[in-house]
């Protein structure tokens, strides 16, 4: 076993993306105990800037020890009980994971669908709402797997008029495009660290609303999940600092300096850059002769589904990567071997890395 | 927001342990993707050397994306189907921990209880085994709340010859003390970075025998969690490289740096420096007035519960933080405010530190 030597890469794929120095001089900090006080107020500095991130008031607003997958799984066993109904978009392969895991809260997943690569149109999930009184109503606002943007505001508001709590992913949209969890009367939501965050995959930030804390304390039965009950590992986080389990510390210092970052930037300045790196991006893929997955007013700027101009997309990846050092993601699901999903996430979202994609892509072809 | 400044703190507590400049440096690498060739060998190593520290050939053998906890309740959520029987093993918070899991999972726990600091003797686990013809018995190796080393190979393979699969929590035990999977005849077992092997938390190492796997094909209902769905989540560690979710990539580097200096000490060397500190401890603190909780055949070397001779054992911890920099862990449910913890694990399982200790414990006394 010896030491490993990574190559350098530029990591335009659907995550991770790229992490800033500062962002690696925090992860690498000397340990130091989970319940240390010095510790405690970095913690509560994180969930601070994650409030003004995710747009909230909320104060259960906190990283879930897990992935963004854990995050998704931690707003629906929470919210969830057996014989529930959960109304839920279903467009691309994250919504099909949502379904998956209603399932295995023995609830019922009543699915809304769209072809991957369109929105689901609002009115559909109006009517669906309407017809099955959910619940649950569980969308993607940034499909990660077709690059769509999920119009949110009209259907949170519809859901929560019928009284149903509204659990949005927000694992590539957030601090790169507009999140407002509480003018858009989402109930509980999360997102992942290694997206638009530029921080190493590992946390999945999550905030849960007073509705939804309502529900938690209304359940007739415990949470499936130990590891993820929202009410244990809140007492750790609120006031009482009460165990529950040893928090991934150098994983959250991380999280710290990459929100600072990001507060630093501002989001509306960051929400920008990342709609100017977009543009570049798809004047020069058209320049090339790729073709958008998604017509133009539901494109997600940070993430770029696009048909590329041959007939072995893989082999041209393989070439980026061994060539250029660049990383681009595979279709998922239906769209495997027929798109590229371009990131253009956090530090990654600058005209810079546009060029010199562009420029790689011109000697590639 | 402003850049932390956290001080330095020797961690002499049930965990995080102090982590090497060598693994903070893997930590802190530039990040790299979760299915890039160059990552994808540094896993297969991860893999390689933690079936060496488990004692193992189980193919099935990985890092769960979470902590300690999380692993233990993936061995758990993956075994066990409503109805089924499980013998528990509770002497302390953390059998405790896996019979609420076990509650979770539609299972009903068969608790085998002793008072917190004792063993729970093989002979009554063993006759409870033969009373309720189990589906899983769940032992706790090193039960970090007590300081209890629990004897497993007997009962592992009683448990055995009766069908059952054995889940055993090695958290606390992995590489500080003998672990030998395949010999002692556990099916399923899980363990945290953060002790022992000296890595930062947010990992849980975990394996996984054929006969737990056979469990696993036969399941009649999906597991009910997701994200820990070991059948899933294999996809991904094996062959296929299946995406299921983002890997935490920074911790797994620091995972194989922390591994590499676990064998390039050896196990057998690594469990003497263990025990030897250990020894001087006990040697000094008694000396000091202080006394052992836990009968001398069944202290575990890692993790020392001892009664110390003072009224307000809080002061004196928060005297030896604010003073010295040295972390001690209080005692966690019944014993708290009685006991304290004192960990030796992995980097900080020397002579110096125990002197360093004892120096600082005979100016606050």
């Amino acid at each position: 076993m010896r030491e490993f030597q990574l190559p350098a890469r530029l990591l335009l794929g659907p995550g991770p993306s790229n992490v800033s120095q500062e962002v690696l001089r925090a992860l690498a900090s000397p340990m130091i105990g989970h319940l240390d006080p010095a510790f405690l107020e970095v913690l509560d500095e994180v969930q601070q800037a994650l409030r003004q991130v995710f747009g909230t008031t909320n104060a259960v607003t906190l990283p879930i020890s897990g992935t963004g997958s854990a995050g998704m799984e931690a707003c629906l066993v929470n919210l969830l009980e057996p014989g529930d109904r959960a109304v839920v978009a279903v467009q691309g392969v994250f919504g099909e994971r949502m379904s998956a895991i209603i399932e295995r809260c023995g609830a019922r997943p009543v699915r809304v669908e769209a072809e991957m690569g369109e929105i689901v149109p609002p009115e559909r999930l109006i009517r669906a709402i309407e017809a099955s009184d959910p619940q649950v109503v569980a969308l993607v606002h940034a499909e990660t797997s077709t690059g769509v943007a999920q119009p949110i505001p009209e259907i949170a508001h519809a859901a929560r008029e019928r009284g149903a709590l509204v659990v949005l992913d927000c694992v590539t949209s957030l601090s790169g495009m507009d999140v407002c969890i509480d003018d858009w009367a989402v109930d509980a939501a999360y997102s992942g660290t290694q997206k638009c965050i530029s921080c190493p995959p590992g946390l999945s930030p999550v905030t849960f609303g007073p509705r939804a804390l309502e529900r938690l304390e209304r359940r007739r039965q415990p949470v499936q999940s130990w590891y993820l009950d929202l009410t244990l590992i809140g007492r750790y986080f609120g006031g009482d600092r009460v165990y529950h389990h040893t928090a991934p510390i150098s994983m959250i210092l991380a999280l710290h300096a990459a929100l600072r970052r990001i507060l630093e930037e501002g989001l509306e300045a960051r929400f920008a850059r990342h709609r100017a790196a977009h543009e570049a991006l798809v004047e020069g893929l058209e320049g090339l002769g790729f073709e958008m997955l998604v017509p133009e007013p539901h494109r997600l700027p940070m993430l770029n589904a696009v048909r590329p101009p041959v007939d072995d997309e893989a082999a041209l990846r393989r070439r980026l990567l061994a060539e250029h050092g660049i990383e681009i993601g595979g279709g998922l699901g239906k769209l495997a071997g027929s798109i590229w999903r371009i990131g253009l996430m956090g530090e990654n979202a600058t005209g810079a890395v546009v060029a010199r994609l562009l420029d790689a892509l011109r000697d590639s072809l």
